[in-house]
């Protein structure tokens, strides 16, 4: 599958023409329906073929085994994998005596299309069997926005020739057999082989339960589902179930032009600890609501709530449609992603495919949460509080490691540290700062005094203990953070790794202004005036290394001393390096995975002159090679911020189109969240300029010759910001609330209601180009005239994290 | 079982009072026999009671997978493990019904002694059955350090009072049952069940052979076994075998002081090649030669080859016997480890149980060759022609880790990498170094010039290839190597480790000369000058890092900036570190496992000023917790030359009674063969002031107020030259040989036959001494007065490598 051909350049939606068995799982991937509740892979109604099925209940796993050739002191012995639940998008389709499988007859016609402002997947198939009978499918599929524990399916057959008798078997599955096995790349997901003990059934009239437990995580897991059926007089309805299967039947006669409709809701509900009545119940009330609503009543709910989202949310791209719709892919992926998490984590594929073990890392408080923040920022707060709700843990583990406060993890589904090989994982201490700073974000944006007192507070003040702890003065009397892994992990283990120290500088700032804040929250968790006075001087001597004779900031201590990585001999098919270097010799030389020191950059940009941002950022282009889906928006943001305008554009498109193209060839195990994100990110933060870290938001806006205008918005304290970005001036208006501070080019400007406040674009010089890597060059963005299919330039094979 | 109460102190041998059933497992690897290819465990001749039963055979191995729970290029993926072999020891009494166990009836009498001289273990039993039969049982031990595939056991019976029927069922049992099971402690070898797959068996007469295969790895191993007798009149003999079993039983009617002999000679060979007839006639022909020999014959070849041995290599004290028994019980115990290995590895372990898997590591080129060197050679030259035959495999290795040259494993049996943890092993490549430089001190102690042309000379080449791949220049022109772990395995994966720097450097070097001697054969490796030149190059440019502001030598770039390891804050239960600290803390702290930079100024002396050794030492006393057993000796070494005797003497008992004394808990799993090593170079070394790094021999003698004499031998280019070192003076004696050039404190002497140079003890300043973390002093060394028993001191707990 050439995406450029099958998938329709469209600003509003994603379409796919014909069917493409060896993309499938990619496909899948790219139509997953998710409230961050329910994940549904895009599987086809009738089951197979597949590329790999999939059903995600956020924070449903199995445990397995972490072995280690050679253990040690404090290694995680049990990993979570998220594991395949019971499959209830399945409507198998008997024509005649043949089942609808699209690999048999021939397939006539078949369209899928998501579409980002009615949140609903649509299919439309004409299909002849292998005995001759024609009919046309139809179906439409949603996860609900508005009911949580609901996914529906409306499902049409229409006889072309006929008479035909059609039967459809509606069908909850549970361990349903993947296909695979051992996979040789160790980012690919464990494949854990049926791991739902069956505990209850029941089947009758048209509904169907199922409850299963999960072996060893002892996770209750209820399916049940329920139909409503219209056709032709005279169809026949039976329901039975078995241990690993509910099933409702319904069989007719169609005479040519005759339609048989069946209307699916599913309703999906698991807890750890309430009782088997209790999770059967709570689905069962579920389907009865859903019901109640009926599929218009859900379909009207979803478009109402996306409607809400995009008036609030979205970015609007002149000049480049296939970026237009990257991007508002990208924000419908990572609204899916955090809509209804609900304090559970948003994992790096959200609940797309099994990637990653469905575990959450650093990318969710890094890159989702800064786009989540200003435009769902309910999401952010959920997914702080599930933070939050894992402190117990975080606080076991900081001990286990001889550290005071919180270490939370680097891999995780339920909060427990799940990675297996700590110099990439443990060591990235940063992931406490990276949480701490997504706290004081969203209270900055939000002024949500609450949550601050009940939960960031605590969040802050125990990552700034562990941050003290994990520290200390040398004889200069610099405070230093050694022996950690920054963001690139093509690095491990170092000494004062910059992004490192600067946001653990933020972090213990943060947490000493907000225990002054809260003086009696503050008490209550034991924080006293010396304890915030001792993390005010670790931030004030927070070092910093630097490179005097190179005049750039080593990305960690020593790491400009390193010997350069021979990209010269360094072959295209040797990418991503990890799996052809071992990571000796990739740590302990100049090559960068991701941006680290770049990432600093944009997070801490006031640590940084002008000049320092520039000569590193040229310095980093080098040795950056972007075998990390986590690095090209970054990219994006300081090329911008450098005015690198056409880099800049060529890392956000790369950004953007990471799914849509398959840039890490791996999309068929889920989308990457983080890239999603950083798209929007690339956009906003770099052309747009946007940063938050100080106390008022601050844009200094710029524009690349391939884009016309740049518009968004952006939900701040109350009111609702609109920016407008054309090369010859950017408008800021309010469009809701009172009035709001902001800086423009460093100059403070009010926005009030009804006065838009425009100024003119600045005219950055144009540097020269930086160079990267031979071979590892983002795509030219090609500039285009009006609506056109997307780059025709290939773009470079990326592993994607 | 308190070491000083049931081990008699004896300078020619260890004995064993009574018997301690908790032990056991200790006692019979202090009891172990082995010369190197064999290797037997002082388990009783009854088979049980045991502690853990051990037959090695030098070589053999099964593999078994290597997990991870995150995988990684170039991660071995298969490990070797040492096997049990067939058990030959086994003669099993029975004495009227019951068999003969210690466990129960009365044991009147039961004492073993271990004879450095005669290279026997005699064992004397006088016994009551449960029933009231009373019999005496002696036994006498050896595997033949001149009949390489020979073990052989003379066991009699004696009636006390009777008359008392006696069954002796002597015995070959293959996959015995071994106690245990997961051990929680990574360092204990992993257990392998009924690794032996029977292939041939055959049991006649007085013989019995059996032949079987090892699942994975292919090895064919076969064991044969054939009996003489003496008896009353009338015994009668039977010859059985099954597939995991051979037996021979003889029985007869004893009454009151009649005998029943039994000569038990028993064979093994391996091979991974030969055919299962060619293996099994081996095997058969040794016995023949064995029977041929008898075993009166086999024990005074044993007795004949130890008199020349201690003769040559013996080290005598005055005034610590019990360090006297220890310095001969080491050195008896690195002469059977290899004595007979012959281009198989020397384990770290030797062959005295499965600790380590049976791996080898650096160990033996620092430790055990440099006392092998100067005692039996030839022994060093096979160990390095086992090297040597592993080079294939190396520059392999080297290939996939994107090097030049060879990488040598950090722990294997075979020659491949087996280490599953990379930081503290592929990445300590010091151990090409450790290799190169054993061949350097061989050749030069030895003048063998064809071992150097064709085996010293391509290791040579292909690590000072490695060494140049590794490392780089960097803008100042310094040669850096980064990202390498040295031998502190409390530090892992730095930057400029001064001992690999140093210890790279000596091997580039050395390369260069020794290319420059045989440009023949060089060139025939392809060696051209340009290479010997770049090697030169790197060698001078060697970055050597300094902390000025300490005046100290850091361990690695940036070690002296680290955070002091909290000492006051860790509990003596917390040792060792590693099994209650996790690897990210250590790493990023300053707490020394095991000497490094001490050890960089043992074996690169010449690189360091004597103020700087002075300083360093003091430095590196204060951060050293000596959590390995590779430690004690080198800080006995640097104690000594920086005057710091008594603590040099503290150490050097230390080192000498890791495993009488079961100082690291682990004896049970073997001995250690580099502490027991260790103890001859602290004495050798320390005390003697022996360097070996340049081109003469160097000696510094400094003698303890505890010691009042000490003397060695050493065998140098076809001299050997005896020492003595005495208060007041120091005699140098030519035995055999022409002249000999030396350094004695630093002025050259010559030593001529017949003409024993004496030179006056030098009076040195005694320093204060240094002091080491708070509980982990060595045991203060009480002075002695003659013939004692050992101190009553307890040492301190310490983990043992």
């Amino acid at each position: 599958m050439s995406p450029q051909t099958t998938f329709t350049v469209d600003p509003w939606g994603i379409a796919e023409h014909g069917l493409d068995l060896g993309g499938q799982a990619r496909a899948e991937s790219v139509f997953a329906l998710s409230n961050g509740h329910i994940g549904l892979r895009g599987n086809l109604d009738e089951g197979e073929p597949h590329g790999l099925p999939g059903t995600y209940l956020n924070g449903v796993f199995e445990l397995r085994p972490l072995p280690y050739a050679e253990g040690g002191y404090g290694y995680p012995e049990s990993g979570q994998s998220v594991i395949n639940v019971t499959n209830g998008k399945i409507i198998r389709l008997l024509v005649d005596d043949e089942p609808f499988d699209l690999r048999y007859g021939e397939l006539r016609h078949h369209q899928r299309r998501l579409d980002f402002r009615e949140g609903l997947l649509r299919r439309d198939a004409e299909w002849t069997s292998p005995a001759g009978r024609t009919v046309k499918v139809s179906s439409t599929r949603l996860v609900s926005l508005t009911q949580r524990a609901i996914a529906a399916v409306d499902y049409r057959v229409t006889a072309v020739d006929g008479p035909i008798r059609v039967v459809l078997q509606s069908e909850l599955v549970a361990n349903e057999q993947l296909p695979g096995g051992a996979e040789a790349d160790p980012r690919a997901a464990a494949v854990l082989e049926a791991p739902l003990v069956a505990e209850a059934r029941m089947a009758a009239g048209t509904k169907a339960v199922l409850v299963h437990r999960t072996r060893y995580s002892g996770q209750r897991v209820a399916v049940g589902m329920d139909h409503l059926i219209e056709g032709p007089e005279g169809f026949h309805v039976t329901a039975e179930c078995a241990e690993d299967q509910g099933r409702v039947s319904v069989t007719t006669v169609l005479h040519p032009g005759e339609e048989l409709r069946l209307t699916k809701f599913t309703a999906y509900g698991w807890s750890a600890t309430r009782s088997l009545p209790a999770v059967r119940d709570q689905v069962e009330a579920a389907l009865t609501a859903a019901r109640y609503t009926g599929w218009n009543g859900l379909v009207a709910e979803q478009r109402e709530f996306l409607k809400d989202f995009w008036e609030t949310s979205d970015i609007q791209i002149d000049g480049d449609v296939e970026l237009q719709q990257a991007v508002r892919f990208a924000l419908f992926h990572v609204l899916q992603a955090g809509a209804r998490s609900e304090e559970r984590a948003i994992p790096a594929k959200g609940l797309t495919g099994p990637g990653y073990d469905g575990h959450s890392f650093w990318d969710t408080e890094t890159f989702v949460l800064p786009v989540l923040t200003y435009c769902l920022p309910d999401a952010v707060k959920q997914a702080l509080r599930w933070r939050h709700t894992t402190l117990p843990l975080a606080r076991e583990r900081a001990a286990q490691l001889g550290l005071a406060g919180a270490v939370f993890p680097w891999r995780t589904i339920r909060g427990e540290e799940c990675s297996g090989y700590w110099p990439a994982g443990t060591a990235a201490f940063h992931i406490g700062a990276d949480i701490a700073v997504a706290a004081v974000r969203y209270v900055r944006a939000t002024g949500d005094v609450e949550f601050e007192k009940a939960y960031g507070l605590e969040l802050l003040v125990e990552t700034a203990r562990m941050w003290r702890s994990l520290g200390h003065h040398d004889a200069a009397g610099r405070f230093r953070i050694e022996g950690v892994t920054g963001p690139d992990e093509y690095s491990a283990v170092a000494d004062n790794n910059v992004f490192t120290n600067l946001m653990a500088q933020t972090n213990l700032r943060a947490a000493a202004e907000a225990a002054a804040r809260h003086q009696t929250v503050a008490a209550a968790l034991g924080v006293d005036t010396e304890e915030t006075a001792a993390w005010r001087d670790a931030a004030r001597a927070m070092y910093i290394p630097y490179d005097e004779k190179l005049g750039v900031h080593p990305q960690a201590d020593g790491f400009t001393d390193h010997q350069l990585w021979d990209f010269d001999a360094t072959p295209p098919e040797k990418y991503p390096l990890l799996l052809h270097y071992p990571y000796f010799d990739l740590y302990r030389k100049q090559v960068v995975k991701q941006a680290d020191l770049v990432l600093a950059m944009q997070v801490r940009g006031d640590a940084f002159t002008d000049e320092q941002k520039a000569r590193n950022f040229a310095y980093y282009e080098r040795l950056t090679v972007r075998d990390s889906s986590l690095s090209a928006c970054t990219q994006a943001v300081i090329a911008a911020e450098v005015g690198q305008l056409d880099l800049a554009y060529d890392y956000t498109a790369e950004a953007a189109l990471m799914d849509l193209h398959d840039l890490g060839g791996n999309t068929k195990d889920g989308l990457h969240m983080a890239s999603l994100a950083g798209a929007c990110l690339a956009l906003v933060a770099g052309f747009g300029g946007l940063r938050d870290h100080g106390d008022q938001l601050s844009f200094r806006p710029r524009l690349p010759a391939g884009l016309r205008r740049l518009a968004f918005a952006m939900k701040i304290r109350g009111t609702l910001l609109h920016v407008e970005i054309t090369h010859t001036r950017t408008t800021y208006t309010l469009r809701r609330g009172s009035s709001l501070n902001l800086l423009h080019e460093g100059e403070p400007l009010r926005v009030e209601p009804g006065r838009p406040a425009s100024r003119p674009m600045a005219v950055p010089e144009t540097p020269e180009r930086c160079l990267q890597p031979p071979g590892r060059e983002p795509a030219r963005r090609q500039q285009q005239s009006g609506p056109a299919v997307g780059s025709g330039a290939e773009p470079p094979h990326l592993a994607a994290e």
